[in-house]
C-alpha cells in the first residue's frame, strides 16, 4: 500500500478496473482511436521522429532531430497503450511494441536514452538542462512506459526507462560530485511520482523530493577562487560560456521565471504563478504529489496558495490558461483578453492532472473537482476535432475574420498526443477513495468501476449520469460488510438548483452536506443486512444557466456567459447564418433560454449535443437593430463544420443606442 | 514651381519660413533639442552605429552591424538638421557635420552607400530587398540629406546621396537587364517624393512611380526554359537558394501581406490595409505623393479607399495604429484590445505623414487634419518622456500590474529619432497653401509663418490659438492687394459646440461652412481697400467630452473615454493613489467634467496641462462599491511619475451588481 493512505489522502484507481460506458465519451474515445492516434502516428513517421531513434541521423541529412522528439513518441505510446487496455487492436499492439524496440535499441549502455544528444550533439548531454528537453524526455519516456507496464503488465520498457532513471538519479542529486539542478521543462517530476506508486522504490519520489525542492534555489559556486551565490541554470550555462537566459521572457528582465525556476516554490507562493503556463502545471502536479506522499505541510500550503491563484484568478471561464501568447502563459490576475488569449490545449490537461493531485492531496474539495470538470468538457475537449484528425494548440474564446482552423499537426507536437493520453486515461478521474473507505465521485461521467476497499475485497460501482440533462444514480454492488462501512462523497454539480439524494433499500441513512457536496453514510441502517446491492439516486438538474465576468475583468465588462452543466457554451458563425460579424450580437440576461436536442448539427460524428437559443438583437453602425434568435452550441465543438467564427462572452445589451465611430466622435 | 499647383493640389510650407510660438510645443521641443537628439547621439555612439560609419568592422569583432544602422543615423541627423534650422547650437551642428563626413567616407566609388552590405555581406548587395533594409537606408539618407540642404542649402549631403539614387536607378528599373523589385521596408518612395519636390528631377518621381506600381505584381520569370508568373522577391530567393518569406506572418500562410506586397494596390484597396503598420503608412503617403505628383486618379481612389479603411476601422482612439504584436501590424476591423495592442510610436508618426499627403492631394477634407491631430497629440506624443529621455515603442491603451516602464533605446531603434525628427519638422503640418490663394488650417498651434502666394509676394500668418480652452486669432499681414484674394480654410474642431467666426476690419466676409469646417473669402468687399493686416478670430470651445466606442468594438463595449480638444484623456495610478486596480473603477457617463488647470503636477518639465475631474466608484469582489473622485490627464502625459497603470476606455457603471468568480459563477 502506498504511503498515502497512512496520511489519510486518497488513491487513485486503477485503470484496468473501469470501463467507461458514457455515449458521449465513448464518441470521444473512439475518435482518438480511429482518428488522432493513426494520424499522430503518421506525422510521427513522416516527420523522421519514428526512424531517428534508429540513431542514425547525420549532420547534412534532411530532417534534423529536435531535442524534444522523444517525448512526442513517448507520448502517442502511452495514448497507445492505455487504449489498448480496453480495446484490444492487433495492429496498434505491433506499432507499440515497435516503438518499444526502437526506444530500447537507442539506449546506451550506461543507460543514457536521448535520440537527440546520442546524434546531434554527442557529448553535450547534460551541459544545457535548462533548456534541452533532456528530461522532459525522460519524463515522458517514463510516463509512456508506466502506461506499458499497465497495459502489458510486462517490464520491457519499464525495466531499460527504471535503469535510465538510475543513470540520471547519478548524475543530479545533493552530492558534492553531482549536478544540483532540475528539469528545464517540468515532466520528470510527475513521472517520478507515477513511478513511486507504481513501484514503491522510495529512491524515485526521493529525487522528485529533491527536484521539488532545489528548484529556485541559489547555490555556493566557487568562481574564481570566491564562493557567490548562483542559479544552477547559470552556472551550466558559465560552463558553456554562453547566456543562460535565451528565452521569451527575456525581454521582460526574466530570469526563469519562465519555467518557474527563479525562486524557491515558498516565495512563488507569496507572488501567485508566471511563466509558461504547461510547464506551471507539471511542475504543481508534481509538487503536489510530493506534498502528500511525503507528509510534507509546508509544501502542501504552497501549492494550495498557487492552487488559488491559479483557478481564482488566471483561469479562463473554460479552465483555459494562459492569456499571453508571447511566453505562452500567465498574464496579470483577472487579464481574460478573448481574441488573443493562448489557452494552450496542453495547458488544460496539466490543469486536469494537477486538480486530481489536489483532490488526491486533499480529497474532500469539491472545487478541485469542479475545476477539472470544467478544464476536461472544455478547455481540453475543444483541443481536438470531432473527427480526432484536427487539433488547436490555442483556443481563443472569441474569433474575427474567421482566421482560425484546426492543424493536422503542428512543429511542436505537444497537444495532440497529450491530449489523447488524458483521453484514454479518463476512468483514472471518476473517482479517488480513501483509507476510511469513502469513495469520491468528481465526475459525472456513466461507468463501471472495480474499488478495492480496505477488507481487501472488491465493490463495483456503476455509475448512469444523464450527460444532458442531469442526475445519476450509483448501484454498488458488493459483500454486505463493506456495503454497510462505506461513504459516497457527492460533489454538488456548479450552478444546479435541484440536490436531492435517495437510497435505495436503505430504511435511514445518514447524511453530512455543505454548500458544494454531500458525503453520504451510505448503510447506517439497511433493512437487509445482508443486501449485496444498493441504489443510490441524485437528482439534479443541467438546467441552462447565466455565467458573470469577474469585476476587474475588464475584457468582458459588460458581458455574459452561457452554460449548462460542465458545459460552456458559444455562438459559432456557422449556426447564426444571419450574422455577418458575431460582434455585432446582443443578448439579453434572461434565464428563459430553450433547449434542443440536436442530432442533426453533428450526426456525421455520431454526436448529440443539446443546443441553446436565447433571443438577441444585432446592432448595426446606423443605428438600426434587428432580432434574432442566437443558437449556442458547447464551446468543444465548435470549429468542426468549415470556417467559422467563435464567441463565448457575448454583450448584454443596453439600449442606449451607443452607435459612434471616429469621425463622429462627440 | 511644382506641378502639383497646375494639378489644384496644395504645396507644403517650408520649414525655414515657420516659428512655433505655442508655449506647449516650444516645450515638447525643447525636450527633444535638450533630451532626444543628446540622448539618441549617445546610443548611437555607445552601440557602434556612429563608427560603423568608418567601415572597420571585422569579422569577430564585437558590435556586429546590423541591417538597419545607417537609418538610425540617418534619421537622428534629419531631426538634428531641423532642429538648428531654428535653434542654432554649434556642439550639434559640429556632430551635424561629423555625420555627414561619415556618410560620404562611407560611399563606394560606384555611388553605392550602405555601411552592412560594405563590412559585414561585401558582395551581396541588393541580393535580398525583401529584408535587406538596404532601400530603407537610402530612403531615411535621402531624407536626412533632404534636411541638411534645407538647414544648410549645401549640397555636401544631398550631392552625394543623390548619386547614391542614380546608382539604384542604374540596378533596379523596368528595363530587361535590371531588377524589377522594389524596397522591402518602405521609406525610399516617399523619400524620392520629397527629393523631387526639392530638385524638380523627374526622374525621381519616375522612380518612385516605378516603385509604387511594380510592388505586389507578378512578373513573367524564366525557370528551367519555361516562363511563370512570379513574384519579385521570390525570383531573388531563388537565386539566393533561400524561401522568400521568413518573417512574423508566416505562420498565417502570408506570402509578403507583413509588407504591403502580396497583390498590387487596386487590388489591396478592395480588402484593406494589413501587414505591420509603419511599412503600411509610409507606403501610403508615397501612393498619395505620387497620386498627386501625377495625376494618376485610379492610384488617388486607391489610396483614399484605403486611408477609410485604416482611419476608419483600424484606429485607435488615440490615433495609434496595429492591434497585433506579433507582427507589428494590423489586426481585423474594429479590433482594438487595449492592453495588448501594438500602437507603435513610428506608425503614429506615419499616420502623421499620410494624413499629411492626403491633406495635399485633396486639401479640403477636414478629416484627414481631425486624424493628423489627433495621431499628433496622442499615439505620437506618447512615445517620448517629458524630459525627452525615454521612449515608448508600444503603446497600449490599458495596463495591470505597472509592468510598462519607458526605455532609453531599443533595440531596432526607430521611434526615438523618428518621434523627434516630426516635432522638429512639426512647423510643416500646420498649413497648406493652394494655388488659388486658399490657405488651409489644418493644426491650431500658435505660431508665425511666411508664405508665398501667387503673386510671388509673401503673406505672413501669426496664429494665437489657446491649446487649452479652444479659440484661435489670425492676424494676416501683408500687400492689400493679396489679403483681399486669400480664403481661409478653417476646420472646425472635432467635438465643439461652438463655431463662431469675426473677421477685424471687414464690412462683408463670404462664408462658406460645412459641419466639420468653414472656407472663408477674407477681404470680399473691405472698408479699407488698403489695409494691409487682417484678424480673423475663431470662437470654439474645447470643452471636455465623451467618446463612446464603436459597436462591433467588442474590447470596450459598455466603456467611455473622456477627451478635450485634441487630447484624449486616461486614468493614470499616480493621480489616484487610493485605487488599487484601475479596472476596478466605473464611471458615469455624466457631461458635468470638471476642469482644473494643473500647474504642479508637471511643474518638473514646466509643462502645464488641464486635468479632468469626475465621480466615480470602485467596485471591489464582495460587492461593496465605494464613491471616488476620479483625476485624468492627458493620454500623451502619462508614465512620467514613476511605475503607474493607464487606462483610458473605462467602464460605465450598470449597478446591477455584477460581481462574481468562478466559484459561484450561476
Amino acid at each position: 500500500m502506498p504511503l498515502s493512505l497512512s496520511n489519510g489522502h486518497a488513491v487513485c484507481v486503477s485503470l484496468r478496473n473501469v470501463h467507461i460506458t458514457s455515449r458521449f465519451w465513448i464518441g470521444r474515445a473512439s475518435a482518438v482511436r480511429e482518428g488522432a492516434l493513426t494520424a499522430i502516428y503518421q506525422q510521427l513517421k513522416d516527420t523522421g521522429r519514428w526512424d531517428n531513434l534508429k540513431l542514425k541521423w547525420k549532420e547534412g541529412d534532411p530532417q534534423k532531430p529536435h531535442r524534444f522528439w522523444d517525448s512526442d513518441i513517448a507520448k502517442w505510446l502511452e495514448a497507445a497503450c492505455y487504449s489498448l487496455i480496453d480495446h484490444p487492436d492487433p495492429a496498434l499492439a505491433h506499432l507499440v511494441e515497435e516503438a518499444v524496440d526502437l526506444i530500447r535499441g537507442a539506449q546506451q549502455e550506461d543507460g543514457y536514452l536521448n535520440s537527440y544528444y546520442t546524434v546531434v550533439e554527442p557529448g553535450k548531454r547534460w551541459t544545457n538542462i535548462a533548456w534541452s528537453h533532456e528530461m522532459y524526455c525522460a519524463g515522458h519516456l517514463l510516463e509512456a512506459a508506466l502506461a506499458h507496464h499497465e497495459y502489458t503488465h510486462s517490464t520491457r520498457l519499464l525495466g531499460p526507462i527504471l535503469s535510465y532513471i538510475e543513470h540520471i538519479k547519478t548524475v543530479f542529486g545533493p552530492d558534492m560530485q553531482q549536478k544540483h539542478g532540475y528539469p528545464g521543462h517540468q515532466c520528470l517530476e510527475l513521472a517520478l511520482i507515477r513511478a513511486y506508486e507504481t513501484t514503491q522504490d522510495s529512491s524515485l519520489l526521493s529525487l522528485a523530493s529533491y527536484f521539488v525542492e532545489e528548484r529556485g534555489r541559489k547555490q555556493p559556486y566557487d568562481k574564481n577562487s570566491e564562493t557567490v551565490e548562483r542559479h544552477y541554470y547559470d552556472v551550466e550555462a558559465d560552463a558553456r560560456g554562453e547566456d543562460a537566459f535565451v528565452g521569451p521572457m527575456r525581454r521582460r528582465g526574466d530570469r526563469f521565471e519562465y519555467m518557474q525556476a527563479d525562486k524557491p516554490i515558498q516565495e512563488m507562493a507569496n507572488e501567485g504563478i508566471r511563466g509558461h503556463s504547461v510547464r506551471a502545471m507539471y511542475w504543481l502536479t508534481a509538487v503536489a504529489g510530493v506534498a502528500r506522499l511525503t507528509g510534507d505541510s509546508g509544501l502542501g500550503d504552497a501549492v494550495r496558495r498557487l492552487w488559488e491563484n491559479t483557478t481564482e484568478k488566471r483561469m479562463y471561464v473554460t479552465g483555459g490558461l494562459g492569456a499571453v501568447g508571447e511566453w505562452e502563459g500567465f498574464g496579470p490576475d483577472y487579464f481574460f483578453p478573448n481574441e488573443t488569449g493562448y489557452l494552450e490545449t496542453c495547458a488544460a490537461v496539466g490543469l486536469v492532472f494537477f486538480a486530481h493531485q489536489m483532490l488526491l492531496l486533499d480529497s474532500f474539495k469539491p472545487i478541485y473537482a469542479e475545476v477539472m470538470e470544467r478544464a476536461l468538457y472544455n478547455g481540453v475537449l475543444v483541443g481536438m476535432s470531432l473527427d480526432g484528425k484536427g487539433f488547436f494548440y490555442d483556443n481563443p474564446l472569441a474569433t474575427v475574420e474567421k482566421d482560425m482552423q484546426r492543424s493536422e499537426w503542428f512543429e511542436v507536437a505537444c497537444c495532440p498526443p497529450n491530449f489523447s493520453r488524458l483521453l484514454g486515461s479518463l476512468g483514472k478521474y471518476i473517482y479517488t477513495l480513501t483509507s476510511s473507505d469513502t469513495i469520491y465521485v468528481h465526475l459525472y461521467i456513466s461507468s463501471v468501476m472495480e474499488l478495492k476497499v480496505s477488507s481487501g475485497r472488491s465493490v463495483k460501482i456503476r455509475q448512469d449520469s444523464d450527460q444532458w440533462k442531469g442526475g445519476s444514480t450509483f448501484t454498488l454492488t458488493g459483500d454486505a460488510r463493506d456495503l454497510k462501512r462505506l461513504k459516497l462523497g457527492l460533489r454538488r454539480p456548479a450552478g444546479v438548483h435541484k440536490w436531492e439524494i435517495k437510497v435505495s433499500g436503505v430504511d435511514h441513512s445518514n447524511y453530512s452536506i455543505n454548500a458544494a457536496a454531500t458525503l453520504l453514510y451510505l448503510a447506517y441502517n439497511t433493512v437487509d443486512a445482508s443486501a449485496t446491492t444498493l441504489s443510490v439516486t441524485v437528482a439534479y438538474d443541467y438546467t441552462p444557466r447565466i455565467l458573470r465576468p469577474h469585476p476587474l475583468d475588464s475584457e468582458n465588462h459588460g458581458c455574459i456567459a452561457f452554460a449548462k452543466g460542465p458545459f460552456i457554451y458559444c455562438l459559432e458563425s456557422v449556426d447564426n447564418s444571419g450574422i455577418a460579424d458575431l460582434r455585432s450580437v446582443r443578448v439579453e440576461p434572461k434565464e428563459d433560454i430553450e433547449e434542443c436536442l440536436d442530432v442533426e448539427a453533428f450526426k456525421k460524428w455520431d454526436l448529440q449535443v443539446v443546443t441553446l437559443r436565447t433571443k438577441g438583437s444585432v446592432i448595426r453602425e446606423e443605428g438600426v437593430e434587428r432580432d434574432v434568435e442566437l443558437v449556442l452550441v458547447p464551446y468543444f465543438a465548435w470549429a468542426n463544420r468549415g470556417r467559422s467564427d467563435l464567441r463565448v462572452w457575448l454583450p448584454v445589451h443596453r439600449g442606449d443606442g451607443m452607435v459612434n465611430s471616429f469621425a463622429s466622435n462627440t
